[in-house]
């Protein structure tokens, strides 16, 4: 690590962008079937090879004729021809018209030598041998033909080059007969991910080794084909120098762009860095960006190398940033339309690093009229509520809350409640949720929320779900606990859509084989425990029930809790502790009797505690809360009938 | 067709799209592997079925220790450890932290049994034997370790059922290990093109017969694929009944959805509609509605079938207004966000006939900032003007013409002139050109053109472009003649961008072997010409020399005119004449010097002309125009090199 060379004054973003512009990712043009062709970028000019139509053409049902034998007919006094045969569509006339002759005709057919015009069938007569008809109107030469040529004709330019092949331009290339297409390539983006520790989706994954799975990969690859771009996965190079130039170099060898997702380890980056200052160019190393700051760009070989932050949000955020606006120019794609909307900051958030900062954001819709500024296009359907996501945590679960980020200048001291705000989203595919729950993790609600279209919910806890609540950015929160905690009750203006209760207690493993009784057994026996977190309102209900304990025995809360081994082991989801259970790891859990049941395990209960539903008061009439609260309706009395423990 | 059922009362439009949205298009959910999952929507939730990270994860390089060994400790009282050893990534841990000791750890490793913190690497000095580590501080239980679960506890509900699959979800599968997900199938769509006389594109056209390529079959597959459907093509069915039922049988028995693109021929209507009776369920044969009033929807067998009308723009837009929705909503894909833009009708528009219109129109963008309700998202990146295309004619051309539709009312009598409309994009890749130019068609320009990103040219003619260019539509108009015909002289108030001159002549068959001289041979001969029409430019300067030869001769022009066979004959394109002379169809064709050696053919001149290019003045800011003022500069004499008969 010492002998690294630091670029010790970060770079400009603009320099990063102008560095990564610098390097060619532009592979050879292709050919490709028309069929296949939808969503490509033509490379060249297509002229029209042949005309459109390719024959004088018929563009009605009825009669060819030599329009100045109809000179004068009227409906009083018709022109009577004499039949001379009939042309239909796709036929080659086997007839002419001569002099006071008609030819029976049907749209799209073949105009017949000597006609120069068609009479339309409603306006005349056939005689009733067939012999002759008799014609009603005047025509003039033209009338009623389409000429060949007359819709394209050969050697007229019919597309440029960057013409964007839509449904529209394969409909014109089908009518000039186009086979196939000459189209930009699609640049090849290769991604090694490194670090010894990744296992790929669908792999069996070692935990006690320290292994996880792959994400950035996968995540980097959906976000290089959302831009244009061919994505190509290589096998994980561990932090061995070898292995990772051989990598590097095979990549390098076939692809234009090569991207590395971080690796969490030091060691990794350093070998990289050491591979392109060895086998390629180093361009840039450090980006005065948050996040990002490590990004490196240069070349392996003939190809173009930028590598990504290790977190996924922020490999997403600096790919979106930095390279995927690189991968559509060489692919010759448009910049999608909708890739920023307007947003309102949920609250303030300060900042002071001195770099730029790409800040992921949560978008929520608050159901308000729209503002002027925000009627035409755009994502939103109400006026957009931001709210800042992922402070560093690196968690992939941040990748689903965040849908874009908001670039905040260097010198930004901080953002100002309800300050407007341009969200980049991270793929025009992004739609903010229909409604924002938040609050306590339950199984009920989770199979409730099935039946609402694109909800967002965020398990933090029944008291954070409050307090967020009463801060007035989600559309609902979810508490659980004794009527005593209502929201009310905590000057929460809040609108209960529906309550229900759940039968809590002690998750233990099958059978019971510590026969645990009760709450007394993990104060008075030596028995691992697991809780959940102070946020959760199954552990306040778990609380209170301690404190009724305390108070029989003449004790204090704090002397039992400090008796319980492992009641500040918090475990994050509802069925954590009961998981921890199964897994042999801890004798109890506090948990859910349908957990227990889920998961066959035993359970030891102690109390049911209520869960409500609270409506944010100004958000009522949006149409996710509505859709909710219609679920909550149809749908609560099915959904607590299947889970074991619940009920209203 | 004398007894074809009629459906007297046209339906209205909603209950057109209430029919539609009566079938049940939706195929069953299929599983798919993560890699190719992009873009689908997820058929059910998904919960975690592991935690994630798998184990308690150290968050930083540093030392794994026990907290309460480093309890007191700061850089001036350091706590010393004895150093037990190391845990990289990826390693399960063979030691154990003790009492006083510490574990040099990896970020992303796993936490050493004993252990219950990471006291951060530059916090820290190892002594030189690397026995011991002194600690500069104190940590706290958890700190800088990411318990198991923390990112995503299993059990937890990871991403609801209708979830669009974009690169962030893709990311969070990963985490999770999915190695397939259950997506809602794409339902299938038969397309099944009627008309004997449709060739597929690739193959020989024969146009003697009356055959054309099948323009609506590939057009309307583009458009299912991008609403979401997997379009399947059926081979041609002629207008017989038998092999029509057949086709449209297997269709049905195959697809969730069928959609015949209508055959030209009335004959084939008849067929359809007598399967669909037969065979199926016909629910609405007719709605009022401009185009597509012969609409047919219904049922065959257990697949919904619609029948689009024939032209190729209609069928588009039925396809859109109608179909598409219902396609996207089986498919559980949303509605494009930029599906819809605001523009100012480009010029009054009368429509008085009692049913809804969809009127194609074609957009350009003014150049002129932004009105206050355009300003975010959208296509649009100025103020955007409609202007009406394809006013029945059926042209496939109109396809690239046509942005999109405007829903024009029943009870509308006119748009007026600057009216403001909503137009519906016919996808939400559709971008307005760049640039919009009409005129004479020139071949130096069609080159030129290539160097301007995105730019459409309608070839109208010198004369037409000129009144366009007058009206404020175009950005640019070409024009052809002497300069006596400039636009100064004709109102229009304009700015030269570029002129340069070409030479025309007679194209003649290879060899010259009628040995044609000039223009007085197609008056005194008996040859064959064909000309252009009327609006062109280059048919003016033959107007032009004749009336000088009819001067000489003491004749009018109206008698040379007359003495020409073909005169009157007028071809689209500047090549279509000569094409027309290589054809062997005519002896003589009025062109250019440089078409005639581009087709090998032979050449008469006559004289040379002017071609200009005058800006719309209001838009000489305009990026569009810039860019084709700038390929004028850069590259015109280049182009002017490369085709003979051309100069400045």
């Amino acid at each position: 690590m010492t002998d690294r060379k630091e670029f010790r004054d970060l770079a400009d973003p603009a320099d990063a962008r102008d560095a990564i512009a610098s390097l060619d990712l532009a592979p050879d043009p292709e050919e490709v079937p028309l069929a296949e062709a939808r969503g490509r970028v033509l490379a060249d000019r297509i002229d029209a090879q042949l005309d459109v139509p390719g024959f004088d053409r018929a563009s009605m049902d009825g009669y060819a004729v030599r329009a100045r034998d109809t000179f004068g007919a009227d409906e009083t006094d018709p022109a009577t021809l004499d039949l001379a045969g009939t042309v239909h569509a796709g036929e080659e006339p086997d007839v002419a018209v001569g002099e006071g002759e008609a030819v029976e005709i049907s749209t799209g057919a073949v105009m017949p030598p000597g006609a120069d015009g068609v009479v339309m069938v409603e306006r005349t007569d056939e005689s009733e041998e067939g012999e002759a008809v008799a014609v009603r109107t005047a025509v003039a030469p033209g009338d009623n033909v389409m000429l060949a040529g007359a819709d394209v004709a050969a050697g007229e330019r019919a597309l440029g080059p960057g013409t964007r092949l839509t449904a529209r331009e394969i409909g014109l290339l089908s009518a000039l007969g186009v086979e196939s297409v000459p189209v930009r390539g699609k640049p090849t983006v290769g991604i090694v991910s490194t670090g010894d520790e990744l296992v790929r989706p669908g792999e069996e994954v070692d935990s006690a080794a320290g292994q996880i799975y792959d994400v950035n990969s996968y995540t980097v690859a959906a976000a290089v084909e959302e831009a244009g771009g061919e994505p190509k996965l290589y096998p994980h190079a561990g932090d061995d120098y070898d292995e990772m130039e051989a990598i590097l170099r095979e990549a390098a060898a076939e692809c234009d762009l090569v991207l590395s997702s971080g690796s969490t380890s030091a060691s990794a980056v350093d070998v990289i860095y050491r591979v392109i200052e060895e086998r390629g160019e180093l361009l840039l190393h450090g980006v005065a960006v948050k996040p990002g700051k490590p990004m490196l760009v240069g070349r392996v070989g003939d190809s173009a190398y930028v590598g990504l932050p290790g977190y996924p949000v922020s490999a997403l955020t600096i790919f979106r940033t930095f390279v995927a606006p690189a991968i559509r120019r060489a692919a010759g794609v448009p910049e999608p339309a909708t890739a920023t909307v307007e947003a309102r900051m949920a609250a303030e958030e300060r900042y002071g690093e001195g770099r730029m900062r790409m800040m992921p954001v949560g978008l929520t819709e608050t159901g308000e009229p729209r503002s002027a500024s925000n009627t035409s296009g755009g994502a939103a359907s109400g006026d957009l509520l931001a709210y800042v996501v992922d402070k560093g945590s690196g968690a992939t679960t941040s990748l689903v809350e965040a849908d874009g980020v908001v670039e905040v200048p260097a010198d930004t001291a901080y953002l100002a409640e309800g300050e407007t705000v341009e969200v980049q989203l991270f793929s025009p595919d992004v739609r903010p949720p229909t409604v924002l729950g938040v609050g306590e993790d339950d199984p009920a609600l989770a199979r409730l929320l099935d039946a609402v279209e694109r909800p967002r919910y965020l398990s933090v806890g029944s008291r954070e779900g409050l307090r967020r609540l009463r801060d007035g950015v989600p559309d609902f929160a979810v508490t659980s606990g004794e009527p005593a905690d209502s929201a009310s009750d905590r000057g929460v203006d809040a609108t209960e859509l529906a309550s229900y209760r759940r039968e809590w207690g002690l998750v233990v493993p099958s059978g019971n084989p510590e026969d645990i009784a009760g709450l007394a057994d993990l104060v008075d026996r030596d028995l691992r425990f697991v809780n959940r977190g102070s946020d959760s309102g199954l552990r306040t209900s778990l609380g209170n029930a301690l404190a009724d304990l305390a108070d029989e025995r003449g004790a204090t809360r704090h002397d039992l809790v400090e008796s319980i081994d492992g009641f500040e082991l918090a475990a994050k989801a509802h069925e954590s502790p009961a998981r921890k259970v199964a897994a042999g790891r801890t004798d109890a859990g506090l948990g859910l009797r349908a957990t227990a049941e889920k998961l066959g395990l035993g359970f030891v209960p102690v109390d049911t505690e209520t869960v409500r539903v609270l409506a944010n008061p100004d958000r009522e009439s949006k149409p996710g809360v509505r859709d909710l609260d219609a679920a909550l309706d149809e749908r609560l009395d099915a959904v607590l009938g299947d889970l074991p423990g619940f009920d209203r």
